[in-house]
């Protein structure tokens, strides 16, 4: 297990939290990650300029995960690594694990237990990148909890957030239709899923607007809908107040309000980050820092 | 000027034409080619692991297209370029042409051209990729023409054409919303738009569909729709006949129907080009290699 070297005892900082994303979707795990960790020292990288790698190859997405990885821990001292990314968690969570010697937490399990506790037919879907999806990552985990599942990729799902189109006919129309055809293939699957899992981080801004939509679908009866972020968020507590008696720290030195300890980063284009970022944080991301990570 | 080692007399096989597009939509540019310099030889370079290179910087977009162009001439062979992306166009021709010795020709200029023989107005409107736009390389270059212009980035587009929504009422609604706003943008600075320009490789795919909505909302004048793919193939062929001798032998020695001389390269997922790509192209794209530039 990886220890602590510069900082001990009850006086100390929090711990050193990685958390990394393709782009700024992530954040979307950083702010509920805020909540459960205020007294933490948050690190954010998005390798924005290496997105989206929803559309990418698993051998790409692992090189390059696997190098923002590295960059967190080496060169800033992360003591625990999230992965905020669906695609990245589904794909490359092993090579990341092989790539860095600390605990390395991924968004899938934590989803798909979240599910697990859920859902009462046991039977879910999942919305998530064709990388994702192509990956089986979500299936594989919630069948492991005794789910049936159904995944659907909604490519222009993150493209329509990324447009600010979050309360916009057009997107209610494309949900509609991506949640129409998962549930028909559920249907003829004989399934009767009571629970929806948004399976990419920048689907959580969409939440309100997909939970209206699988209602009005589905009525009466619904569905539950999980957000991974939330989830993962928690379990990143839990993870780390186990680890090296961090547990006595945690929430002990809380950042003041509206001043919590994030340091940003991205391989490209700040503005753009600085300028959507603060959307998916519910906060201002402040001055964001270029790294250039060789690609 | 660059001068063939190799190859010389009306024997000899035609030029090798170097395309590159961050994805494959430059394959649009390659058919519209095709059709003009049957005789050609030609590669096609998509360096989709790292794609969009249209939300992307300025800095960022030059070092991949550079990486891009070198290996087109070095170890392909390229006697000629075209750089078959709008943004790349826009925002790393210097660049481009920087890296490697022989004649480079972009998307813009031709596109602008086009669109100065087609306006009676003299005001035309650009829709393009973000990047694109925030370049105001159309602008620049259609001013110099003497046109006036407004543009408009489309960020949805891409992917509902990646997406198969070619004919699609989503499709529809977003052109319908993106055209609206840039025409009411034009008709505030008192502009009278007859041309709209299609700067991005994945535009002619939807060119059936934006012919109709542009109607609809300039009925009864109407607009005439410029897709710069067309435009960049006439320029090139333009150039390649009056470089090196090639005249001559231009088309005559035609490839023979439905066998043109192709080969395609991407960084990523050749699954997903050889997918997508013969819509882009019109043909097969037959067997696509994979080639890692290091990114």
């Amino acid at each position: 297990m990886h220890r602590r070297k510069e900082i001990v005892g009850g006086t100390s900082p929090g711990p050193v939290v990685g958390v990394f994303d393709s782009g700024f979707g992530g954040l979307t795990v950083l702010k509920a990650l805020l909540r459960r960790m205020p007294g933490a020292r948050f690190v954010f990288l998005g390798d924005t300029a290496r997105l989206p790698y929803g559309s990418k190859s698993r051998r790409t997405i692992a090189r390059y995960a696997a190098e923002s990885a590295r960059f967190l821990v080496n060169e800033q001292g992360a003591e625990f690594l999230v992965i905020a990314c669906n695609t990245a968690s589904a794909l490359a969570l092993d090579a990341i694990q092989d790539a860095v010697p600390i605990p390395v937490l991924g968004v899938i399990e934590p989803g798909a237990a979240a599910a697990a506790s859920a859902s009462k037919t046991r039977d879910v879907l999942v919305i998530a990148t064709e990388a994702t999806v192509a990956s089986h990552a979500y299936a594989a985990a919630c069948r492991a909890r005794g789910l049936r599942v159904v995944e659907k990729a909604c490519p222009l799902l993150v493209p329509l957030v990324e447009e600010g189109w979050i309360e916009h006919p057009v997107t209610a129309e494309v949900a509609r239709i991506y949640l129409s055809e998962v549930l028909e293939e559920a249907e003829a699957a004989r399934q009767s899923p009571d629970t929806l899992v948004l399976g990419c981080t920048h689907y959580p801004l969409l939440r309100g607007l997909l939970e209206r939509e699988i209602l009005e679908l589905t009525a009466p009866a619904g569905a539950r809908v999980i957000d991974s972020a939330e989830a993962t968020a928690e379990a990143a507590a839990r993870l780390v107040a186990q680890v090296a008696n961090y547990g006595a720290g945690l929430g002990t030195e809380p950042s003041a309000p509206g001043t919590p300890s994030i340091r940003c980063f991205a391989t490209d284009s700040v503005e753009k980050f600085e300028r959507l970022g603060s959307r998916f944080l519910g906060l201002p991301v402040g001055k964001v820092e270029l790294v250039d990570l060789g690609g």
